[in-house]
């Protein structure tokens, strides 16, 4: 074998759908590609091919004694999206791995559907589609005394990684007033992205639209508790678009449905959502965990990890994907999705 | 009197609904303002003031004579966002009578709830939301297989008026490739807006989101047929906007119901709908003509009066509503709404 | 004759500037184009194509008597750039003529030349250009005690009209603060083109980049007087590229020589300089009156003027050419340029 | 002590230079800061403190024996722009060491400069205002026969970093076709940002505009030689911006002053120009290397480095200075410049 070595495991991934058949084609040409009939790949097959592999492409399990026994091995590539506790990330580091994910291909899907729900919020795009099919709709300005504009509002977006830029980047035509919270971003960082830096307290008073978009760290789940959600302004749009960890759900739901402020969601503490739920049947609107995972999104993952192998395999670095940070990584907790093989469907009694 | 006169007849409108407290004061301030309980303002109203007004805010008719009484008329301010032939708009061009519309508030709420609705059906909000209050609700990709984004798509617009422009400037984040159809219109003039000028029969063939926003003509009725309607690509997301006039709404209906492309409207050739109408219960994302009629563009309403009126009275152009062009008003066909002082409400048996 | 008739009388231009070769044959194609080898055209073709023509393209005299002998006329092309007051524009009005001025097409000209000047007071080009020839030059940080960017900074735009649109466009990847003072303007027009309305006063007080923008009018002769260029913030950046008549040019240049302010200037009180004018010495960035006649501005005309003959032979309104407003046209106040047919030069003795 | 400490060797610049009185405040409050009154700082100085600091500012020799002194090193911070080979880089990275440099504090200043020097010869700005002081100016059209817009012209990129991406950035308002060479980067990353990504070649025979604004590496050196630079089209304008090293200078020089394009230069093979040199005479537009190093890059170096270090301290990943990146730093070539600490003057006999 003359083509460098990469492992393929991209359990809960299918290879057929993060690589269509162009993409499939390429990665076969940039290398020889481990694969496994079975998912996750066997301790075996991982095993053999350890010394021999360039790239992992997947979530295997690499504690540091796998990684001693990987003296080529330049880069470790999640295709889920989340970083899983599984890796010696820091050894990892010491090594000079590349340690990198798949997120950035979630971005821009999820940033369209954080605008999609609020623009339905705003408008009542789904309340009036369903009383038009129920009868009795109200026509025109009849219909629209909660109607708001997106345009020239203020707009507050919560944690501004991949999908917050993704959607500061949707909103360039809303002439919007931008102010943005994240804890981990100097305010000069904001600014220079034409946005105004806030406290958290001030984002939840003073916004209009609210977006939620911070991912689960081990420092912050939770940090949307019953006090922070009653600071939102009346009648305010809010969208939960990353992970129900970072809220108190249950506060959320309850204000939503008292009609504090109209509120959407793509996720939810357990998923599928109970068939007895209360959410069903609440004033949320409410998206099955959409925003991210559609065919778009997928051809972007095989996109991104072709092109950075491309970079990697020429000596040079990345720049595609998400590079783990080593003050972060130890930090993530956002779970990674329940299955990806084979439908999630709701089960209701 | 030493202000000007200023004759108030915003029937259907209302005009609490288009000027609030702040801009009612300011309108007295600039002028005296002549208003009547009745509504339109009877003729004798309307013949006592004409002598004096400098300016008509509203939709009263003004046939030749009545201009001729008018000697001091320097505006007719139409505050419905239609045009009526009701007016000799030649009459007031030879007078130097400046014909002026609403319609320009309406542009952005109108592209925002085109832009809602062309979201809502590329990601299934309104259906996703109802399984979800049914139970079974499929989850993340499962659910996913026509969700698709705006970002990079090739978008159509048809009609480049104010609400064409107004959402194009929506569009600005979403490196949309915008194709346009506007007969009124050179190239060129496209061309420096960053979009392709196109037939309409390339717009159907090839946008895989197309934009219907086209007001009704003398010369443009039904122009989307069948036929063009057919030419649509299979699986695209077609959103009117403007009005039913322009399209054969039963054969747009059957295509939509066939599953040929994805279709929202937020027009009918009716309204309120029959209540035993089967657009009801068909496969089309249904808004009760809520685009532009709401809060915002009330306001705006009031302060785009209030501009032009200021800079009319200071002897300067108007530069804020619309201004009707001598070569085609006689040609505009848009209806106005049906009614405006009091809820439209469908009656369902 | 089947076509129709337009009369085609451009000096002080030449046809063969405003008209490529292309343009000229699709011109062709529209109408019977009437011309002469006299500059300007003999009244005698005049007269005998007026009861023919249904365009002009020049700057043709036509007083009400003339306008009276032509039935056909729908449209009066100004191709100099400024309106000259030997048209009796009201009549044209009453007829419905459409008055139309060639202006837009140096719009973004002017507006380029205009950052350019500004660009090189900030950073000092020409200067340092002209040390590294004369020797003694400093590098780097050294030579750049002066140096400012324009990203960032407050810009003040006096007159906001085709020129001020474009240079406002140009400055969008600026992330600049920019404030605007036009009198004809009200506030929110500014300020839905995020742009800060400002008084005058405010604007040279606070601005640390200035464009003055405005075309001279009855009106605001010399508004740019002593008092006003004294408030300017020391060490400020003046772009001068509209017309001398609207500054005290003396107090401008003393000003500038004194070190008040870095100045530039296009436009000159007398075009050409007189050879022993001190401005030839002084400290002030000089252009000879070339932001706007440069030969894509010259491509520009042509396009424009076809494209809305096109439109106004269909029965249209014109899109693309300027409309002269019956307000304002007769307080335009802007010189023609001298000549246009052969070089202008300076002569020094 | 309780604060962390730092260790301040920033010569060849001088610490006032890079953090203003409130910077400098700031940066105490962060850590106590070590500084010598020796620059660079003595190396017992270093070796006292190594076991102490958590960062270094400066470009202080650290061969791997030093790092192995310094456990609690965090940061290294280069704050001349330019990576010295004077460090265990690799020992960095395994020990997890930041590595950052300030050269995105030049980014903009560098960018405005080549947008300047570009405008300028697209319009001749210097030459003209010589002319109009030399006598015999030639007025509006009669002077512009080169004069050409960058408004909608084919613009080439070559090297897509920092400076590249700044200048992409103020270019958005000019609606130019910017076509972009980077061999280090993926075309879908040059997509993303709405450039069509082009070969070297197609790139210098096609644009209209030519920025050359890569950095040197042990690769390309002098990759723009004779041959390439012969592709590039007649009459373009082509603004070199990086570093001498990239390119053939004598070719371009020659190629220039035989009028075949139009080039400026920020940057010389030798620095300062000696005195005799034929490029003080040529037709090129002359930057003695100013293009970076103002007052403003100043204040963004101080910015930048509070922000990082105030992240680092924090346990958080740097966002603002560049990281050095293990695949590519070792073939790092940029020179710096020669000094900082006192002017930098062309002698001339």
């Amino acid at each position: 074998m003359s083509k460098p070595v990469i492992l393929l495991d991209p359990h809960p991934r299918l290879r057929e759908r993060i690589f269509d058949a162009g993409q499939w084609q390429r990665l076969n040409e940039l290398a020889d590609v481990i694969e496994d009939a079975a998912a996750p790949i066997p301790d075996a097959v991982v095993e053999r091919w350890l010394p021999e592999a360039v790239a992992i492409i997947g979530q295997t399990p690499l504690p540091a004694e796998r990684i001693a026994r990987a003296p080529k091995l330049r880069a470790l590539i999640n295709v889920e999206g989340n970083f899983y506790q599984n890796v010696d990330y820091l050894a990892c580091f010491a090594r000079g791995i590349s340690v990198l994910s798949i997120a950035p291909a979630f971005a821009v899907p999820v940033a369209e559907m954080s605008l999609a729900l609020a623009l339905d919020l705003a408008r009542g795009v789904t309340t009036a589609d369903a009383s038009v099919r129920a009868g009795g709709e109200l026509y025109g300005s009849a219909g629209n005394a909660g109607a708001v504009l997106l345009s020239g509002a203020r707009v507050g977006i919560i944690g501004y990684g991949n999908i917050g830029r993704a959607l500061h980047k949707l909103l360039a035509g809303f002439s919007a007033q931008v102010q943005i919270h994240d804890p981990w971003l100097p305010d000069n960082v904001l600014r220079e992205e034409q946005a105004e830096p806030v406290s958290l307290e001030t984002l939840l008073l003073s916004s209009q639209v609210i977006f939620i978009l911070a991912g689960v760290t081990s420092e912050n789940q939770g940090f949307l508790g019953q006090r922070e959600l009653e600071l939102i302004a009346p009648d305010s749009i809010v969208v939960l678009a990353s992970r129900a960890g970072v809220i108190d759900f249950d506060a959320f739901a309850d204000l939503a449905e008292a009609g504090r402020f109209r509120a959407a969601t793509d996720v939810f503490p357990t998923e599928p959502l109970p068939a007895d739920s209360p959410i069903r049947r609440s004033r949320l609107l409410l998206s099955p965990h959409r925003a991210g995972g559609m065919p778009a999104a997928m051809r972007a993952i095989g996109e991104m990890v072709l092109d950075d192998l491309g970079l990697i395999l020429r000596g040079l670095p990345p720049v595609r994907l998400q590079p783990a940070r080593r003050e972060t990584i130890l930090k993530l907790r956002s779970p990674p999705a329940q299955s990806y093989a084979k439908p999630v469907i709701a089960k209701t009694a």
